[in-house]
């Protein structure tokens, strides 16, 4: 097996760079580009756009989104 | 007796690569295959599909679910 | 005096293998066999039936069940 | 003065073996005989009741109330 | 200046025996002489009398208020 | 530069004897003169006034606020 | 590759003495010059304006936010 097995802390600092959506509790989402991210799931977000139910609500630029406020963060490309 | 008794976080991490759901405080959850899973319950997801009261509602690939969102989490094969 | 005092957590190690109802902070429970339990009170829980308002809602085979959402556990037999 | 002065976790260790009154977060309370009781202010109630605006609502037998959701523990006797 | 400034917890240790109110995040409050009170801000309250909008709700006599579910504890002497 | 940049905690500390505004999570604010605050924001107030929608609710005298329930600390004077 | 990976913690540190916007998980926004920041978030915020779905609503001068109630911290400039 090829596929090494990442421990989620892992697998999410290895997809820095890439595009990610972190959705919130609140269910608003940010997508952007990840710049970096640390073991609490605090998170750089460039050119983060604000989703609300799927329809564009804001643009941030370059935001930190403050961990515990993470319900999940998804990574476009496979990671 | 052959079976041995785990506990819960060994549990978890001997079902990594079966399909799990994870049941969130929200009452939403997610279903696909555990690629990994820590201690606080952080937990990667492939294939992830999210069911709202047993109607699928999104796909979303590849995610990373914080553990501190998490109500339950079944595995559908034994474990 | 013959019974001992046990402390919580210890009388929760102590009902590993009998029936209990988990109550969850928001008034679900959980009823079933308690396969382990860990000092956060994660719990497996097999053959998991899930009650809302005494009426059963749903079945779900074997769950860990996230400590910090429970509001207390019950054990059906004496412990 | 002979009557000492106990820090809260210390009275409520002195309190084993009496009845209390657990009142939670949400204004149910849990009345019994209380076995036990950890600095979380985990708590083992024997003969529990429950009691919903001063009405029994159930009889649980014995519990273990996880501390985080309880707003105070009253003691029946003196403590 | 002869007043000495103290640490918030330190001054509350030294309002024991005192009387004191203990509000709640719920708005509700706790009236009575504070038998001790630790770092956690666990309080014991004797003669505890409990408020609702100012209007006396219930008399509890000697309870453990679990320190997280407090806003603010005034002492009704200086302290 | 003779302006010092201090951190959060240390700039409170810095405020001691000044009279600040301690804004809740609930919206309600407190007034009055701080006398000591530590690192958790747990914080004495003086003279304590509560304001709901800026307008005076109550006066208190002399309290300790738990930190865990603070929004945010202004102080009336520079700091 | 000449731009350095900062994790979100240093990404704040550096950005001292710009204009962020502080907002909360309350959807009420915080903007002004940041004097400093420290690992929990919490922030001294200089010039503070209050904004509730983007209009102003109050002037606070220089506040210090309790990092907890941080839903992200948006730096104007590059950072």
């Amino acid at each position: 097996m090829s596929q090494s097995v990442k421990k989620p802390l892992a697998a999410l600092q290895k997809a820095i760079h890439k595009r990610i959506v972190v959705k919130l509790k609140s269910d608003i989402e940010y997508r952007g580009k990840m710049c970096n991210i640390d073991p609490y799931m605090n998170v750089i977000l460039e050119d983060a756009e604000e989703y609300n139910k799927n329809t564009l609500s804001a643009n941030y630029g370059k935001v930190v989104i403050r961990g515990n406020n993470v319900l999940f963060v998804k990574i476009e490309d496979d990671f």
